[in-house]
């Protein structure tokens, strides 16, 4: 039995690297990139800001952080395990769009690591080499508005051979950065193979480049008020989009494996930077009680504000721990051998952290609902989460299953 | 003792004219009036199908509904008491933006209110009749950012005496309705005697016309990523606006009494609409889970899903009944010997109601939090419902201390 | 529609009346009458002081309150309906032993009401009159150990004929009063057609006399380590228990009517009570905290102590409200056109009781879980309610089903 | 930074020889040792099968396993770290009785650490080497019922210099273990210099051996209807109790140093054992949901069921990870040190514990609320640990002062 939780000592070391540029360059600029957003004439184009603090996060090392210890041939710093990368992604997640200041950012990385896994080394060196530069973004285009798409087998995006091409129909929302200027590539699943008895080789997933005619962005969509822009999420149809054979990802009728493969890492990235999340939130609050009284009494001698502080570090002590055993497990033996603990992860943080937000939002007053702090946007983050790659309830029942058989032995 | 809650034969006949309406030309229009505000040239406009609505909710008599009983020379239908216009109120509540089709949206009904109540027959005259026609609208401007507005002694916008004007310096925000069109009036508390020893007889009101030199709008503010345009909440600064004597309200010192009017109505009717917004959200997820599976069961056969919709149920039964005794009380006895039951319904209800939502959208999937259904604008109303008027904490202070007192003799 | 919620004339004079006499002889005997059953030989007698105070009841016509208005004849006070009984029940749940005072406690309201409507003169002459009068007691035995008895037709007790006899044969536990001294009789559940192709019509009820050969009382059960003496819940043993032909109830198979008849009361009775055993445990955290100080400050004064009394009294407004908004609707339609709201009422006010009572034993200290007060006892109640008739989450799938078909159309 | 969470291999060996004698010994006695204390004529004497038991455990090298690192030379397995320790506390967790068995049950462990940190040589060989046997037990008498004890420097039970003696009068309740046969000394705090200006100097702790004149056992206390025996907690009276000079512990005005040093390892135990009573209370929920079925599918196909145990499965997860950062933190900082994280899991834990065991009872049916399971004792447990070492709310006032302080800078 290993449960040591330690990160390595080079991962120390790029934490306080990593420390050290937030505050010199990530927080000093919150209020500059949202005025940019703000402004911007496409909500979706690349903010000039974060061009910049990409070539200066590059040139400090903190670059590709995310790529695991098995790839690391990719990055120039050579891979990290997953719990040496949880406390650098929670530090990211103090900001919510600065991981892609350091090219960390959902759905990059996972797009990424698909790449890494299972693509030809044509298809690594058209898409992998730009996304691991920064130069270009990707989406994957999994869920869909009609079925009930945490079960990936209900896919209907229907993927059909035609001569030497696959033929795509089908409608798809959610699709986080399908709208960004720079996304350039589609990874799209759907059922190539409706009839196969075997309900995990009825999927396909192929490659679509951006600008492939009949591939069209009907709208963004939001999450309680937020377009989330420039990264943002699409609602896509696709009406006899047609690539060619060779954009098939790992092969025919392995759909389903490659996004088994896929979502593991995507939700332990969420949770760890909703840790951040919730952190800074608990900051920001014990800040604002200090600064604020009503009816004669400073809010921070208040006992029931003390009482939910400490309620809040106490649950994000609980969560960072969840997150941090989760990971150390996945290293030792592979998310298949984990789906308990990260769907424990995965129904715990986010719920968690929307509650410790919502007490932090509340002790700011009208404020705190508002674009002047970070915590609305995380809440909005954190609640989206527990909606990400299927409801939590979906996963609450595998796991639940589990632990009954676990237990009773049945 | 007392306990009747049936609505006069009044209300339930324009209960029932309201749910037509409803039926017949708001839901209808739900889509289109969405898309008019998001291709609004300035989404603080009056949107086209506004106006259209309004003239029909003009011409069936659905028209000023809010106005109270003791007023009723001001209404077509002659004024309604508390208990009689909460269903109706509920009723509005089922689409957010539909109480401005009948004139009773905030904050104008609050001021039609206190115009009724406090202003002279030349302040009626002027600002009174255009808004009880729906042809201004109107902004009361109390928050302010740097001091906890919940204690209205805390209040820092100076207003001077300078010859014969009023001179107005300060800075307010969450000024509702400041940027829309058509708002031509504010009514803003202000500091006019800061070395009164009596703190409740500092502030006085005065009425400032938009477009007055020196009223400054800053910024239209967001919560949780919506701006509720176009009615919205703005930040604003007053620097030396000048307003004739003859605008004061009620008189000198007197803004803090008219606050505590003002308020207890506007706390109701926002709990009112909620019920009605938390109502609509339980009916959508009874539809949603008829129509989707999970696994091959429709989620309306999950255990969990009937739980939750249980348990909504039953928390919006409590929360309407808890509304209607407390207007029952304020009918009988006046909002100011009902305080305990006015606290009790504001810290309650918008809570409850947040968390009914949330479920419900839960069960709509990723697309719950979108603006394909009114819930996620419905939940960002029930959250800051929380804060508006000073956070429910304020109000459980000193409703906590009121029962308190009433049951231990101290 | 028709929401009075107004307690008759006659109920209002007799909760005067009945709050007199908790005044004067229950609350001034607490402690008494807990050290009569502590000091007790044996546990499950009547206790001296039960029976002094039940003379006095009935002297002041405080007897029987229970007797529900079609049923008149039985009672000296001419039966009450639901709405007006509710606030007298309210009132002897403030202490957990008064019903019996009163002739109104459980299991015996609810057996009369068996007798009242389903037995023959002759069965109510033996068992109804002693029982009106207060000299016997009686249990109802339908809970068994092996199945989940909240679905009543998976009741196991055998009853079969043998030649002019019913033969019983079976377990049952959680008999509420089978150990009390005087209990005298038992309504006994049982399956006498298992193979009846009607589920509803597998069941029949016999009148088992105590003392009749075969009838073990195996052991007093305790919940939270409370036996509830001298009342009381065991486990019995039906080992070849002969009643002759003539003690079924209503007639044979008949057996699944009369449960569903008797226990709708039952469960309101339970709320109703309820909401005074959270009502006093409120009363009695409002003295608490006005006497005790920590570091320097009242209780009273510190701001989270004011913020859970706010919610607890807001949380029993609510509480009380829906159990008397479903009084009103059983006594205008009935039980069986209300079991969406009986069923509401059933699985919130236990839950939202526990949880009241469990923040006021907080605000005690140590001392709140101890039998100095009676809030222990009082949580214990609340708890076992959420199991009495089955487990909330049963009745939840059944409201959640009708509710989803109310809205959904389905 | 080091957060090895690994138990020792010596810890993991006794972890393995702890779960063999739990599973051979400890589990098929539960029923025979509740019926010795049922049966018991004194439900305060030593039961048989405890001796048996205990002889056994030493046997078996499973004795005084509490024992810290820096006292090793008391236990012959040489002592363990925090760390080291939690694992095994835990498993003794699962049967509340079973830490006895060990040596390893509160408050003797406390009061034998009291013994090896503060005694004298004289004082250790007459009461610490008897208490290492097991053949005595002991008492620590702090909690006074007047007062708000939980701030120690409110304690008032006087202890006065007379002649050669102290003399003690005052008051004291929930003294653990006081009314046990073997129990032979007590460990008493009071006040022996009031008007010292250092609050934190008042106080002095004096052994008191049980039978000295004066000392009087007024009654056992119950928390949620249980007396705990045969162990159980007491009201006591000190009326001019007598003891000599040396029985003073550590010196004269050191009562509350004393005090600060003995309690929080008091409070990790608790913590560590619930974990125990929350996982075996899962464990048991499971079994069960496999063996009932309501409505024709058994319990564990229900969604909500699975959600229930996925959520319990969580935070169980949670806690114990809780529980062992804080025992790392311990080990390497000392505990004062590492007060924030005592008091976060000291507040956390059993209230986290006291809801999963609810809902684990909730699947029992009314069963779940009974002796027949060791849930009902376990839930008792964890609410009264709540109050334990004074309120929660207590340790959160101090905790979110000083989070406030280190993110506020204030």
């Amino acid at each position: 039995m290993d449960l040591n939780l330690t990160p390595s000592p080079k991962a120390q070391e790029l934490l306080t690297k990593l420390k050290g540029f937030m505050d010199q360059h990530i927080y000093p600029n919150e209020k500059a990139y949202a005025e940019q957003v703000h402004n911007a004439e496409n909500r979706f184009a690349v903010m000039p800001l974060m061009d910049e603090l990409k070539e200066k996060a590059k040139a400090e090392g903190l670059w590709n952080l995310f790529v695991p210890e098995e790839y690391g041939q990719y990055s120039d710093i050579g891979g990290l395990s997953f719990l040496d990368y949880a406390p650098l992604c929670e530090e990211m997640g103090r900001v919510i769009w600065s991981p892609e200041v350091f090219n960390c950012n959902a759905p990059d990385t996972g797009n990424m690591e698909v790449f890494m896994k299972y693509a030809t080394d044509a298809q690594r060196e058209k898409w992998l080499t730009p996304l691991l530069n920064g130069d270009i973004r990707s989406s994957y285009a999994m869920t869909e508005p009609q079925v009930a798409s945490s079960d990936a087998t209900n896919i209907e995006l229907l993927i059909e051979k035609d001569g030497d091409e696959w033929v795509l129909n089908g409608r798809k929302w959610f699709i986080t950065g399908a709208m960004n200027e720079r996304t350039k590539i589609f990874i799209v699943m759907g059922k190539s193979d409706p009839d196969n008895p075997s309900r995990h080789k009825q999927q396909t997933q192929v490659l679509v480049p951006q600008g492939t005619p009949g591939l069209k962005i009907i709208r963004p969509l939001t999450t309680l008020g937020y377009d989330d822009a420039p990264i943002g999420h699409a609602e896509l149809v696709f009406e006899n989009v047609r690539v060619p054979m060779e954009n098939v990802l790992l092969g025919e009728g392995r759909g389903f494996e490659i996004a088994q493969g896929r979502l593991a890492p995507g939700r332990m990235h969420h949770c760890m930077r909703l840790i951040g999340t919730a952190q800074r939130s608990l900051e920001l609050a014990c800040q604002r009680v200090t600064q604020r009284s009503t009816f004669g009494r400073p809010l921070a001698k208040h006992q029931s504000i003390r009482e939910e502080i400490s309620r809040s570090f106490s649950e994000i002590e609980m969560a960072r721990l969840l997150v941090l055993k989760t990971c150390k497990l996945i290293d030792d033996q592979g998310p298949l051998q984990t789906t308990d603990m990260i769907a424990a992860t995965k129904t715990t943080v986010p719920l968690l952290v929307q509650n410790v937000i919502d007490r932090c939002m509340q002790m700011h007053g009208a404020g705190g609902l508002t674009e002047d702090y970070m915590m609305a946007e995380g809440f909005n983050y954190a609640r989206w989460c527990r909606q990400a790659d299927g409801p939590d309830q979906v996963h609450q029942m595998a796991l639940g299953k589990q632990v009954i058989g676990r237990f009773s032995g049945q």
